[in-house]
């Protein structure tokens, strides 16, 4: 518990009404993404940079670990206080400071939801290319902690390839200012993106210089169904061959066709083995030929193509596609999101890796992927109160993330390692490597009191 | 000197021939892109993973420090031996191990030139994009160092972009391998990312995981031609607002002009106060579309503007804006390349600030810059011989990272900070960041062995 004395400083650091205390309120504060929780010392929301500098001060002082948090939607366990620490949550510092259309970047506090920034930026034709399927609720910070992914992802990158620069609080309570408004340079080296997904434990980020972009000036929603995952996962192989790159190449599969329909009813034929969102964009006068050889190559194994025509049918689309996390819940009352990456020539590979993880262990996984990176989302569908079977998930999860290693892939795409997958990264990293993070983890925070216990151990 | 114990023992690692030791021999190793100069202790070529691992053991025990190098191409002083220490040549480990188109991915040893590697992507349709003048003779490694740019960066980014996964061997000797063949994800943090710039002082590359992308199907080359400089900046914040992202946004001064054009006769007006040089990719379909756009933006401003009909038009093009830096040799025996960054909308300000640095100082400056990124190159052309004039153009050197610091931008773009810009980085970092910047360095090189005296001093 916190003694009244901190508890008395955070109130007059951040005023009475940013600091929560009580038992429920901290119990709100416990949970992310995950199905694990843990449960706040204290909760303390700061309103601008020189807060969380008296905040992070204070807890030096009186020997105190801080969790960062933004909306808390995280699928590793990141935000989670699994330690004694208070939770600093950043949804309060929610500035747009400037959106600078000239040089092609917004400057935003870390608690801007995307959505919202998203929201801006369209009113002035610009849009910031990284948009997780938790977009309208996750904030920039926390996309940037865990540096988030999104369907756009195959042709635009991740968070780390939008981020120019940085203001930190460091746990020796100074404030650093890295890259900038500049498109280019990162002198020295780069430390704007040794914080990009080091989850909080180097540095609490304040302000961030994100790049945007022009919105594209066409766009083509493309679907194809198929009758087996492997057919889809052919498609895409060929569309690459062929040197297209599409915005997005989203992968569903029967399962959740058919959970999404419930929820969505755009109409996918739930006997269909897998679906293919195909989205291109870029001139107007390149749509068709695009579209077209696009389409030629999906039918050749598709057993349907189509081309959205509409602003609805791209809009049902896409809702289909965001609720698919979320859609599972009817089937099952507890769900796992896994998030492992595979080179995409080993994707159909994964994909019948995946089917083996299921029937080996019994388990229901559906599959979502962003095929076009190899990157995988199987949601394994179970019952928490179930120890048993809780405990044959937690076997699958690792058997996921053994396969994409065995497949010279990765344990994380774009959800981080936090809790959940930090049992994983030796397996990922040589002993040299694991030593690696750990120094640089020490450099910066010597005491391990920012976010102990994610990505590594000391 | 090296003891003959050292020598042996090298000669025993990498044999005989790839040892250099007579004075002759150092000091062709002593020179970069740069007019500094040292004399190595030794040079040492090593041609695999594991002989750059003994050199660095052996190097551990006899307390030597060591300085990685390419090319030495770089405008740093990045590969200057300026402390007593070896040279590890990287020029001998120039094997492509493999281009895997169907996951974009090269996997190359440091030595291998970019253009070697250009020229082997280009007959299977990839290419690297980042291609810093340079990349005739400099190497992939030498480019990672330095976090290369060049002029399709605007469109494209920079090395880091590029950089997948690396092996590196850390100056404990051990090998890590960061990254690899997956686009998407780089678990824990970004160890890639934070090798990449850093110069060697981190560690030495001995396998790199680039990026490959496949050639555009299109693209024009347009050149506009200017009475001023100014005007010139216009015509690049007149592209840009319009929603046009092209490759490339090269600006030369009259300066330039004439002297490329001495070696070129690419035709260019000599009276021109600058040319620009503009060129867009994508798909067929849009090539006409966007070449009209910008053809009636730059008319608005330009006295001239062409469009490259033939490939030997385009050629002679690009020969005149590679041949820049060169080309001044006629004018004066001795320049400086200097490498500052602004905000886009900045550059024409920092071109008013180039011309007044030129003016105050008495120095005479033609000026180079990827305009789209607002990255200058002026040069200042002067005789080394002439003490005083030499001591007058470091001062203009400094008052140009001065002025781009004003402007809100950064005292290097894409060549790196190695002895040259040393003494200017805690002008643009605050004394916590550098304190953070060392940190790093301690993290990984306890006892400053690797290019000690880049970047920071301990």
């Amino acid at each position: 518990m916190l003694s009244q004395t901190v508890v008395k400083r955070l109130k007059e650091i951040v005023g009475e009404k940013n600091v929560v205390t009580d038992k429920v309120g901290l119990l709100t504060y416990g949970y992310d993404g995950t199905l694990l929780s843990g449960e706040a010392l204290g909760v303390v929301s700061p309103t601008t940079t020189d807060q969380v500098v008296e905040i992070v001060k204070l807890m030096n002082e009186h020997d105190i670990k801080l969790v960062p948090r933004g909306a808390g939607t995280n699928e590793s366990g990141g935000t989670i206080p699994s330690q004694e620490a208070i939770v600093i949550s950043f949804t309060k510092m929610t500035k747009i400071h400037e959106i600078d259309t000239e040089n092609f970047v917004a400057v935003v506090e870390p608690g801007v939801i995307n959505f919202d920034l998203q929201v801006e930026l369209a009113k002035q034709n610009f849009y910031f290319p990284p948009d997780p399927s938790s977009f309208k609720a996750s904030t920039i910070g926390g996309n940037l902690g865990e540096c988030s992914g999104g369907p756009k992802c195959f042709k635009y990158g991740v968070t780390r390839d939008y981020m120019l620069g940085l203001e930190v609080v460091l746990p020796n309570g100074k404030v650093i200012q890295t890259g900038g408004r500049n498109f280019q340079s990162e002198p020295g080296y780069d430390l704007t993106r040794i914080i990009v997904g080091s989850e909080g434990i180097l540095g609490l980020v304040t302000k961030v210089f994100v790049r945007i972009l022009p919105i594209p000036r066409a766009k083509k929603t493309m679907l194809a169904l198929y009758d087996k995952v492997e057919d889809a996962s052919q498609t895409v192989a060929d569309i690459v061959a062929a040197g297209i790159i599409p915005t997005t190449l989203e992968l569903m599969d029967n399962l959740l066709i058919n959970t999404t329909e419930d929820f969505t009813h755009a109409g996918l034929p739930r006997d269909a083995g897998a679906v293919l969102i195909i989205e291109v964009d870029g001139y107007p006068e390149d749509m068709d030929e695009q579209v077209k050889t696009i389409g030629e190559i999906a039918s050749k194994i598709a057993k349907e193509f189509k081309v959205a025509q509409t602003a609805v049918e791209v809009d049902q689309i896409w809702t289909s596609r965001r609720s698919a996390f979320g859609s599972v819940a009817r089937v099952r009352p507890s769900y796992g999101v896994n998030d492992i990456t595979v080179p995409r020539s080993n994707f159909p590979k994964a994909i019948g890796g995946v089917l083996k993880v299921a029937k080996d262990f019994g388990v229901t996984i559906g599959v979502v992927a962003h095929a076009g990176d190899g990157n995988l989302h199987p949601l394994i569908l179970f019952d928490q109160r179930n120890k048993e079977e809780t405990e044959t998930v937690h076997k699958a999860e690792q058997a996921l993330c053994m396969m994409a290693l065995d497949l010279e892939g990765t344990i994380s795409g774009e959800h981080g390692i936090g809790l959940v997958k930090k049992k994983y990264l030796d397996k990922e990293f040589t002993p040299a490597a694991m030593e690696a993070f750990r120094k640089i983890k020490r450099s910066f925070d010597p005491t391990n009191r920012f976010n102990p216990g994610k990505i590594i151990d000391l």
